[in-house]
């Protein structure tokens, strides 16, 4: 295991603190752990509540921040973060006006998020809503899932729920808007090099120099296939494939989010993008809007994830609206 | 050699439409090649142009847009644009308040800059300077280059002088703004994973598996000391022990920038910023502003560097002016 650390059971902690120290006008770190909240709270709004294991940077800590998230909970790696954690993070940020989580679809992540949420509820009267993300065509049930997993379509949830939350809707606005997200939203990956979680000190799966393996997770979990490496080209089209079936994007306006998955050069996630325009265009299927970029990684895996959301006129305006975090505003 | 690609001599070509298509709003190409132009011309202002070879995306036509870059000219991997490509870009870009060459000081983009700066002059009259940054503390001389090589402080050289000259100011003041980040700005690099030239199949250098490399370039050319694999933290305070021997940074405040080479995860790029912080506190160097990202990348080098840029009023201000471009803005 090759990686710039220091010490296996310092790379979560050493992570957030280095974090909060770089842009400590957004972020700051909630004493009781692996919690980043606003370094303003933001009141008189309903909060974003996200997170779950370490090792998908920029997610969630940097999207933390006007227009999106109010905190991010980080669990070690590929872990959920407890119930405590996200209970801190629940009462840091509530003002009154209830909290949406936002959670990815795995077993861990639903329970200890669902069983925080009833500890606010019972204990400090905080309502607390959820919605669970599963954008993932890839596979039905997974390691460790039922039904779809949650992967990068994730960060479109906390961009467009985020923006209504901060132009001060309800409650259940904000949640209705994310879980219209969820259900337009698709997304596929593959890979051609695995991570290592720093814990386990091996791959999670081995690739021949010559195979991907399409239908990844972000954990390091297989995907669907094992094959021959293919074009650029050729892997976008099963990709794509694969996502406009499962749902009907013709004729509609999307965004369009190609996804690095921690290694992969911004050179080859722009030939998938410019494939991916292509394909979209013959398909009379219009690009509102086109992020490329690192967004939910999975530690080093090289690999990339196509994902699209079908957008109507509220999520349009939303998405346009001002977000400025860590990740989503470089050096303004 | 394991990449995401079509062909090894597309690469260019589909990276630059990839990057076109994804941000039509921010930039175009023109017809002669890959030349990368704000998608509207901004006229009454000084032009910036920069570029060299390909593999460092984001750098450079992620910086074109507002208050950075006017264009960007892009060779083939690692190989400088020719003189045509530069001229044509100077043309394209040029409102009759002249043109500022930012060149990163490698002996064939020097070269082909000024062959193409002199070209404008003579042939359509255009006031054409330059400046050439050589940041690199870590050689002299180099396989490429005679001095210091120009690496990731060029993009600071990009957004100072590109904020100045979108205010408006002559092309004297911006030359003259661009030298004194130059004059001030230091970076070093390391590597844990060398990079492949598509067209060459073959990595630049080779490391054993506990090997690091100190004092790489930004073109898989080696470094200056192969050594065995070091703490995040050991490996900090190597490279900026040589970086504050060369610029009395004492008392002074900094810009940090935390650049990953390609392929270096996020979560190491914050564990590394987090240990830079604290030696800077140590020191009494305060810092002003952090970035943590891919500014300028070796296709998929593992590996980061780390830049300060020493500030005075005048580069806080035109630092902290809007910038508004594909690689400095993702989602707004």
């Amino acid at each position: 295991m090759k990686k710039i650390i220091n010490a296996v059971d310092q790379v979560e902690n050493q992570m957030i603190e280095g974090m909060v120290k770089a842009f400590p006008q957004y972020v700051k770190k909630l004493d009781c752990g692996n919690v980043v909240v606003r370094a303003q709270k933001k009141t008189g709004k309903v909060a974003l509540i996200s997170g779950g294991g370490s090792g998908h940077e920029p997610a969630h800590g940097g999207f933390v921040g006007k227009g999106m998230l109010d905190a991010a909970v980080a669990g070690v790696v590929f872990t959920s973060p407890t119930p405590d954690q996200i209970y801190e993070g629940i009462k840091a940020v509530d003002d009154g006006k209830g909290v949406l989580m936002v959670v990815k679809n795995y077993t861990g992540d639903v329970l200890n998020f669902e069983m925080a949420a009833e500890m606010a509820a019972d204990m400090d009267g905080i309502d607390v809503k959820e919605v669970v993300v599963n954008d993932d065509v890839a596979v039905q049930d997974s390691l460790y899932t039922t039904g779809r997993r949650g992967v990068a379509g994730t960060v479109f949830v906390h961009k467009i729920a985020g923006a209504l939350a901060e132009r001060g809707a309800s409650l259940d606005e904000v949640q209705a808007v994310a879980q219209k997200v969820i259900d337009n939203v698709r997304t596929m990956g593959m890979a051609i090099k695995p991570c290592t979680v720093p814990a386990a000190g091996e791959p999670g799966f081995e690739l021949a120099d010559d195979e991907m393996e399409i239908g990844i997770g972000i954990h390091g979990e297989p995907g669907v296939e094992k094959k021959p490496l293919e074009t650029a080209d050729e892997i976008v089209d099963t990709l794509l494939e694969k996502i406009l079936a499962d749902i009907d994007y013709a004729g509609s306006e999307v965004a369009v989010m190609i996804n690095g998955c921690g290694s992969t050069p911004l050179m080859e996630l722009f030939i998938v993008n410019n494939h991916v325009a292509d394909v979209l265009a013959e398909k009379g299927i219009k690009v509102y809007k086109t992020m490329v970029g690192e967004y939910m990684t999975s530690l080093e895996m090289e690999g990339f994830s196509i994902t699209l959301l079908r957008l109507d006129d509220q999520m349009k305006e939303l998405l346009d609206d001002e977000a400025d975090t860590p990740a989503l505003t470089v050096a303004k």
